[in-house]
């Protein structure tokens, strides 16, 4: 999950907290998520291939991450889903927005990892939506490429291995939403 | 439902039925049909419009409809999806086929209507999908016209009155799922 | 939605926070909650009753709400849901927890009401299940009784003006996802 | 999928054929089918077994199945859904059936193949459901036993080998839309 609220701004829109305040209420309450999966489709709507953010970590280490954040005070689900695509995609990126708000998926990050999903950072129940991406993506300057891989590639144990927070296993739950196999 | 697969061609592929044989087995098995809902989303996805086919009836009445059919002998829900889209919305409608093959609904069309929608011809247990049309729709020839409706006049009772089968229930329910209200 | 959390107890479990810190996180950040829908189903698992609770506000309004409140800090969704249904249904209730954790809807609540549900208090998030409930249902003190209302009847208008936070719309939501319509 | 309508009666109930025009229709048509996954679940509704159904095959080879079949003419599917789990899991079984009829997967048998699912023969499109069962289940005569296997046991590879028509791709599709992981 990258997160882009940490950081104070001169002046912070609304919803937004310095980073203090932040880790004080991280300490304290479940902070809502959402965790976009970017798909490539053919024309008949199937599934070609993933799109994983390409990092690199403190220790250089090199991870992969999906389109994550949090939804801010009062900010409405799908302007956030809108925020954290066009942050992390570019302004190019035409991603398919889901006419619906109910989620495939919900993933629960916890900082002991009980439910397989392990953030140390918080307790964070995110909604997990499957968004096609029509255009050209444009990294932002953190991440170092968006890599398109085949489903075969991004539900290898390889990849799943460079995932962060577990999110391999979000990527298993979404290809099997949508009928691929592994 | 529009129904294009009745009639026979000279060589017709495989998965068509001469519309004896078709008829003979209407009355002793429940056929599978799919039932798609076009809709016009804005930049967030939030959807702005209804798309319905007006139809001009046997007794010269106007009726709106969905874009329906039946799913053939061995062919893929994605080929009937799309088949039935290229079908009724054109070429250029730009349909944005869903990567999940879960549908949002269920519906079941009875001779009897005991479900709240009624098909005089047939039992059809119809898969229902969502889809955002990003082009421009041409009508086939049994079509009058693809028109584009506000939500709140595709869900009044006036639109409701208008529609075959008792789809407009079909329309109530994929607005709830939508989050919009009448 | 009821919230159980806000008043301290001698040693309060974790997760728990006075009323004075929740309140100041409450101006900050968005908070997760659950909304259950009891509901009573027939053996074929068609439902024939929803479940609501009749409370009392503040200026001896009747009203009427479903089982509702915040996930906690660290707590699983699996948890939280039975928590609440316990405490709002009793211990003979037998409610079904649901296999899957994937709500049938997400409601946005927030303080200027500017999704259609609105609580003055908080912007909540808040993830949709709908419970079908075997036992008898044993309503804490706060709460007058537990109703169960034939959907013609939990759907008029009449409840919908008694429902808190605009939640006569969530039931208008389940009902549509139910294949129910009024 | 054990198939209970291929053999006539003395007086057939509405919606049943003899077997000659069955296989007559099924090389012409797609057939409606349902398929039920039973699940044990504790107190918070989390899975914990998988019901298998153990047969014995034509040439002795034991295979394991789940709870499936086809939804007769004019049969409503809650109706489908009651005759095949009773059927199949005895009197007992107390299995809940589903408040909403929107299956959480759709399964295509094709007579190649081609999708992973394969029924030599027909073509069948079936809606997946999972039914927590709270009683004891009876097995029919066709049936050894009914076992309940731990979802890792149930999602091995030794047990997917024993499915028949590749179903176990079906269990695995359903242990992640109940957040479980192989």
């Amino acid at each position: 999950m990258t997160e882009t609220a940490d950081f104070p701004e001169p002046r912070p829109p609304k919803g937004w907290l310095d980073g203090a305040d932040l880790d004080l209420m991280r300490a304290q309450v479940p902070f809502v998520y959402l965790d976009v999966i970017p798909v490539r489709v053919d024309n008949t709507g199937a599934v070609t291939a993933f799109g994983l953010l390409l990092c690199s970590g403190p220790d250089d280490a090199l991870s992969r991450s999906l389109v994550s954040g949090r939804i801010r005070y009062t900010e409405h689900i799908r302007e956030a889903l809108y925020r954290l695509v066009e942050t992390d995609l570019g302004p190019m990126a035409f991603a398919q927005l889901p006419p619906t708000l109910t989620p495939f998926t919900v993933v629960e990050y916890l900082p002991d990892g009980s439910t397989g999903f392990c953030d140390p950072r918080q307790h964070a129940i995110s909604l997990g939506y499957i968004l096609p991406v029509l255009g050209d993506c444009t990294p932002t300057t953190e991440v170092l490429s968006i890599d398109w891989l085949a489903p075969e590639v991004a539900l290898s144990s390889e990849v799943a291995a460079q995932m962060v927070f577990g999110q391999g296993e979000l990527l298993q739950r979404a290809a099997r939403h949508l009928n691929l196999h592994s």
